[in-house]
């Protein structure tokens, strides 16, 4: 744990669909000092999430793209080795975004979040459950999607770290859910683990339209869309009357130039839908109402969780692709040595 | 006005792309009498309006789709000839469906709404500003698109009958307005006419997106969309945080039989914006308050609004697809001889 140097992934160039290794540059360079009201940060975990390979285009999102040659952004767990922000002790165990590095100096404006140093919690739930990805579950869920008991649901990327955890937030809520994921395990595993009500494998279907109509015979209420493209067109076609669709991110075009747009939006007039988009980013300030809610059901067993952890920052770039082709089971950490 | 005989469009055959006359067959039959509970509505006025054409197609909207050999589906203006229903005398004006035709048998169920006999104001007034139409821009901004003073309000097919209305609503209510729109007449006629802020003439722009930009360099936080497709696209790119896009039709769509979908529903993901589709027959119960508002509006000089009136109804087939070419002048109606 006791590094002499700093080891950094840099953005080297603009990834043409799936991020290779090659578009990343290995620096290895001395620890950086902590200037004035700045602390320097070991990071510990690295959270890999789908949307790091948006910031790696040349097209603003909701952040500016990140500069060819700048250390890849990433939110992490770390640990604060050194401190000048009078407020941050020295061991204190921060949440953050400290990027693809072994260290990082944060200043006191930037987000760095003390977490509870609670041995009964483990570091990679302030990645999970108790940070980003259940907020974004959490809030999506009951700020945008707003069940009602008795109505249907859908998740796509549903064995996914956010679209689990939003399935079963749903199904605590009194819906019916129903998950799309790629494969059979992971369709197996939202039914019999995770309560789902149904789960559809679109690998293995012709007509994904069939297959939930198949299962939401009387349409679609709410849908949790992390995928977007045809999967977001295919639950067009089922919404029903006041339709809410959460849009939380749509990973089958990150990787893409340009991606075809659902053709079917007339739906969403016939059947007075609204289609409202979210970021977990406006929610900080509701963070405790989030966490509070999600231990509970965590600690009722109503809500599982599982991590996918990668030993070694030297492996990030090929895992962050794991995302995209649904190999992770679970959310997908990097754990640096 | 004293006809022996009723003449009616039906549907012969479902369009492929645009509407044909010969997708149209011309009936005259006898006059039909009214049975218990019925009256019988000789139409004055045929409202002509852009989802006239959706229910000539095999897709069910939120209307089923209108059956072969039926007749051609229209709201209109009547009197009631003969009355069976013992609240509604024979002689008073009626708003209602009554077909391409000129009598109509109609139930006590059925949508029949007397209107008020009053010398002042024209029959005309209940297809445009006191009808669907103005209860449709009324509601779409007011309800959906919810506008702030001093926001930027952008509307397309702005110089037709809803667009036309929804725009000057916004402006009555603070916003900067920027219509979009597809001849420079019309242009200048929402600008000096209407005063709108500003117009865009589409056909005469490479990008619609610059063109967008130059007259919104800070954005666009309301978009009613009467056209979908890629206008939509165009404006999604632009959408600023928050951003209320309200879909009231889609007149780009309804001559095709799949129309591309936009490519940059990730902007409502990254500005957290929300697309909500809507329809007036949802807002019948609160018809008193808009028309309450419209009314005056246009009393006080604040909101114009102009009829193109066809003469007969043997033109009505042709007339329909004025409104995609945008060759109307105004709110399309058909008046019966």
């Amino acid at each position: 744990m006791n590094r002499d140097r700093n080891r950094q992934w840099r953005l080297a160039r603009r990834p043409e669909g799936f991020a290779k290794p090659t578009d990343f540059e290995w620096v290895e360079s001395a620890i950086p000092r902590p200037g004035p009201n700045h602390a320097l940060v070991q990071t510990r975990l690295l959270s890999l999430d789908p949307t790091n390979r948006s910031w790696m285009s040349e097209r603003a999102t909701y952040m500016p793209p990140l500069p060819l040659g700048d250390v890849m952004r990433g939110l992490g767990v770390g640990m604060v080795v050194e401190s000048n922000i009078p407020t941050l002790a020295t061991g204190t165990p921060v949440y953050g975004s400290f990027g693809w590095q072994d260290f990082a100096v944060v200043g006191s404006q930037d987000l760095i979040v003390p977490l509870p140093d609670d041995p009964a919690i483990p570091l990679t739930m302030h990645l999970g459950l108790f940070g980003h990805i259940g907020m974004t579950a959490y809030f999506g869920v009951i700020d945008v999607a707003k069940p009602r008991q008795g109505e249907t649901f859908v998740v796509s990327a549903a064995a996914g770290a956010v679209g689990s955890l939003a399935g079963q937030i749903a199904k605590i809520l009194g819906c019916r859910v129903l998950g799309i994921t790629g494969t059979a395990d992971k369709a197996r595993w939202l039914v019999d683990e995770l309560g789902f009500d149904a789960a559809v494998n679109y690998r293995e279907e012709s007509s994904l339209v069939d297959a939930l109509e198949r299962h939401c015979p009387n349409g679609i209420d709410m849908y949790f869309d992390n995928v977007g493209g045809t999967t977001l067109e295919a639950v067009l076609h089922l919404i029903k009357l006041r339709a809410r669709l959460a849009l939380c991110g749509m990973i089958s075009t990150y990787n893409e130039a340009v991606a075809p747009g659902p053709r079917n939006l007339f739906e969403v007039i016939i059947k007075r839908a609204r289609i409202e988009g979210f970021l977990v980013l406006d929610y900080w300030s509701r963070a405790a109402e989030a966490i509070e809610a999600l231990a509970r059901w965590h600690q009722e067993g109503r809500l599982k969780y599982r991590v996918h952890v990668i030993d070694g920052l030297e492996h990030a770039p090929a895992a962050l692709n794991m995302l995209f082709e649904g190999t992770n089971q679970g959310k997908l950490i990097v754990r640096l040595s």
